[in-house]
């Protein structure tokens, strides 16, 4: 019994590193979306997330079942109560990704993002991309040390968002109001992606070392 | 013991209230400075986060002391995992508030809000009070009822949102990209706060009728 029940405990891990990978491949698709302004690939994002909620969904029923039957106490109790945490986390994070597709497929045929504004959006992409990446090796190994970097790596995002906002308010922006909105939203979904990157980090740190380094 | 343990769970309950509560009056104190440009007021805001925050961390430990000393199951149980999902929306929302506070605050003296979009921002932050106000009664008399109305009010919200990017996006428009990023970004904030609303009334509906009406 009490193995089955680690199996079921594991199973629950698997699910959500299961579900980070789905959430890169939504980042990544959405950012190409975004940057080649392709309406199927755009599409392509927005259909998948309903997998990534169905898997929140088992992650729920899977982890009220594990409290009801088993009723675990201590550090059992930590990871499956983190695991909750975790799981509506995770959806959100796919959620914006379907928020950077839906900014893309609003402008097809021509681009969001003008082209002098590229570079730090695509840097930004590439920074949440390679939180996530690693956030699922955090998860499927409870990883306390790649943890601490993802907290590092956040500090590169901040600063593309502030990069980002220069370069929108700077005085010869010519690119109309539209753009400015839309390259400002774009810039808060990877900004919010990478929060919560961070914050899942810092539950596993807590289950693991039952110490919270910063607020999630 | 049965009682006391009932005692406690109320008292979960009553916690989330009281954070509403705190919510409602962030929503209301950030949407007073975005309108005057009061500087103080955005402060005040700011600095009163902390206590939703070390609100939100009681109710985190309470609900895992009754988990774990407990053990409750079924109904009990579900009323408990459902406590630690709201917990952490509310957080979120009034992370939202001060983000409209900080907004206000950049723009001091002047007005973060054009004259002719106040009307637009205005209604949205009155509709997101409303919705905060009435989400108090569902949480704290887990009244199934008051939840529905929540999804119906939102639906105006919804629509002031379009509404807001229409203003945002006409030709004619003169105040400028730095407006229209802050008045975009604003939008979404109160936007934000009324989606927590429907997902926290949704999950109450949940805990009492075993049935979920809209993805949460």
């Amino acid at each position: 019994m009490r193995e089955a029940y680690y199996d079921e405990l594991e199973g629950v891990f698997a699910d959500l590193s299961e579900m980070t990978r789905l959430v890169e491949v939504a980042v990544q698709t959405a950012t190409q979306a975004l940057l080649t302004g392709d309406a199927e690939i755009a599409e392509r994002v927005i259909s998948a997330d309903a997998e990534i909620d169905s898997r929140r969904e088992k992650v729920e029923n899977d982890a009220f079942n594990l409290l009801s039957l088993q009723q675990p106490v201590a550090g059992d109790l930590r990871q499956i109560v983190a695991a909750l945490r975790i799981v509506s986390e995770l959806e959100r994070m796919g959620d914006l990704a379907e928020h950077v597709a839906k900014v893309a497929r609003l402008r097809v045929p021509g681009l969001a993002v003008p082209e002098d504004l590229r570079p730090t959006i695509t840097r930004m992409s590439t920074i949440a991309l390679e939180m996530v990446g690693r956030l699922r090796v955090v998860i499927s190994d409870r990883d306390v040390d790649a943890a601490a970097r993802l907290a590092e790596i956040d500090e590169e995002m901040d600063k593309l968002r502030r990069l980002n906002f220069t370069e929108l308010l700077r005085k010869d922006w010519t690119h109309g109001v539209e753009a400015a909105v839309d390259v400002a939203l774009l810039g808060r979904y990877y900004e919010r992606i990478a929060d919560h990157a961070v914050g899942i980090a810092n539950r596993v740190v807590f289950v693991v070392t039952g110490d919270f380094p910063v607020a999630g």
